[in-house]
């Protein structure tokens, strides 16, 4: 199954874009990042005077069977929690959207437990947690076309609503199993290099999860197609976020991938669709070891380093404002014919 | 001469600090970057509940005696033309500025020629140019003391006026060849891992700077004391922010160091007073390769490496939503306890 269509980006505005940034009032690339930046995203509107309009930030949240095996150091309660610390506002990601005006929408793409009902929590449950991959599929090839649609649906109400930049995060115990899994069988990276400590795991805890995730990877040898792959070691969460990545890409937006899960799901979408590279950007290297290898082998250059492996979004609400100063030098900065300055080839 | 006294940072906060940091709902670290820049911040301000307060960028703009030996591919003019620039409000500081809600002052510490009064123009010129080097000292004791004394004055009105936290930058063609010297002469490092291509030289102009301030260094052999040097190699902006940066300090409030320059006038500083290292943020890992080696020697993190190389203070005002972030978790996101949230230490 693919119902996406992500056009590749035109080259139409390419030349125009750079000259724009080059007559800018500073030395040719001398914003460095930034530059690039603003022209990924002035080629994702096609136009040089692109706009960052009405941000939002999407988290999925899912519970995971594999939790049974021991590979988190929190128990998967823990996500229904943070769920309602998101809805109480007092979580890591609520902070940073509120200080960057960032719409938050959570989403429940599979808590194990039921929520109460909240007018900021989006009810998309596909099932109350996945099964234990290390015995069985996480999930159905049903269950990942719902989960697929639910979270592409979730991005058209966004973009009718005018948002054009959409952040990508995830909240569930137990998901940088998930993610590693995924990576390794779609990468063909040592599992030993896409396993992390996630929320903290020691070195006993981390053998373990590496030898629980070697062992499923193995009972499922034959999975190898990207949504065969997605349905075996699952993620609701993930899934969905891989629907509304494949939907928001589609649309002409630009994405703010997150940390090593939302990566993970990017991944998925990249292997349906490679054209889907051109609208990302990735906001933060996390600290969990198999992201930085991740997106090397996506050819991914993070804007951000900060230390961090909290997911949520947390990394793409800080990426926002660099996107911001992208296209607001592309907009407001002055040429050097406007504002007099010399350029170089002026001097001796 | 040194009027400043730099008060250690007080540890009397930490521990209390550290536990409101780890209480929160997230697993102990996982905000990286952003925890150790909340606990450098509360420190400072001898609080468990830092606020940053009208954040101001100081931008300093001088001319240098040395761009007549070719040191930069673009002519002197450019700095007064960039001032001018900066007072339309068409540079990359400015749309930064405007973006992040910082005040921002313009500071003619040593322009080479007569600029127009402008309501946001700080007339603060120690001398029109600084002397060529090459051949004698570029600036007098007596300027530096001017210099440093009117940097000191400035952040005294911003802090009168509010402000606990300051970006500093500059504008000055030239300047990338008196920050090498200073680098060189203050930490020892071979002046070939000082030098970069500033503003954009190509490899025979590079070679030729190399060359200028090799010879310029073994000329001035004798000076070491840190004026001393400061007064030889010069820089009217780089010895005004000095000042501006050591009164910021004893005043407790939050540096953000820009780039290459702002390094090397921070470099300065240090060797005059060490402790100012604590009050002190490395906004952006400029794209000049001194500035690496430099940070190194300061054994400072810099919060972003985003490849850009325009000073102006453009790295600092973009890591200041960073500080905000650091701040606004730690005061307004929810404690295990207030949200309910099992910590690791319930899981099994």
């Amino acid at each position: 199954m693919s119902i996406w269509n992500i056009p590749p980006l035109s080259d139409e505005r390419t030349t125009e874009l750079q000259h724009r940034i080059d007559r800018k009032t500073k030395p040719p690339g001398s914003l460095g990042r930034l530059e690039t930046l603003a022209l990924q995203i002035g080629r994702i509107q096609g136009t040089t005077s692109p706009q960052l309009q009405n941000p939002a930030m999407l988290v999925f949240a899912g519970d995971h069977g594999i939790t049974a095996e021991g590979v988190s150091p929190y128990p998967s309660e823990v996500t229904a929690q943070m769920v309602l610390n998101f809805l109480g506002g007092g979580a890591a990601i609520n902070v940073f959207c509120r200080q960057h005006g960032i719409v938050l929408k959570v989403v429940d793409a599979g808590v194990a437990s039921d929520l109460p009902e909240h007018p900021e929590l989006v009810q998309a449950k596909v099932r109350p947690g996945t099964r234990n991959f290390l015995h069985e599929p996480a999930l159905t090839a049903e269950e990942v076309t719902t989960a697929l649609e639910r979270g592409a649906a979730l991005v058209r109400e966004l973009r009718d609503s005018g948002s054009n930049v959409i952040g990508f995060g995830e909240m569930g115990i137990g998901n940088t199993s998930v993610a590693a899994a995924l990576m390794q069988r779609l990468t063909g990276i040592p599992i030993a290099d896409c396993v992390g400590r996630g929320t903290g795991l020691d070195d006993a805890g981390l053998a373990k999860k590496c030898e629980v995730l070697g062992n499923a990877l193995e009972r499922h040898a034959k999975a190898r197609e990207p949504l065969e792959v997605l349905a075996t070691f699952g993620g609701c969460e993930i899934a969905m976020m891989t629907g509304a990545m494949l939907e928001a890409a589609q649309s002409g937006m630009l994405l703010l991938v997150d940390g090593f899960i939302a990566t993970a799901a990017f991944l998925v979408a990249f292997q349906m669709h490679p054209e889907i590279l051109d609208y990302a950007v990735f906001a933060h290297q996390s600290d969990e070891q198999g992201h930085r290898r991740l997106l090397e082998f996506l050819r991914a250059e993070p804007l951000l380093k900060l230390g961090m492996r909290l997911g949520e979004g947390t990394g793409a609400a800080l990426a926002l404002p660099l996107a911001q100063s992208a296209v607001a030098f592309l907009n407001e900065m002055s040429s050097f014919e406007s504002a007099a300055v010399s350029d170089r080839s002026d001097g001796d």
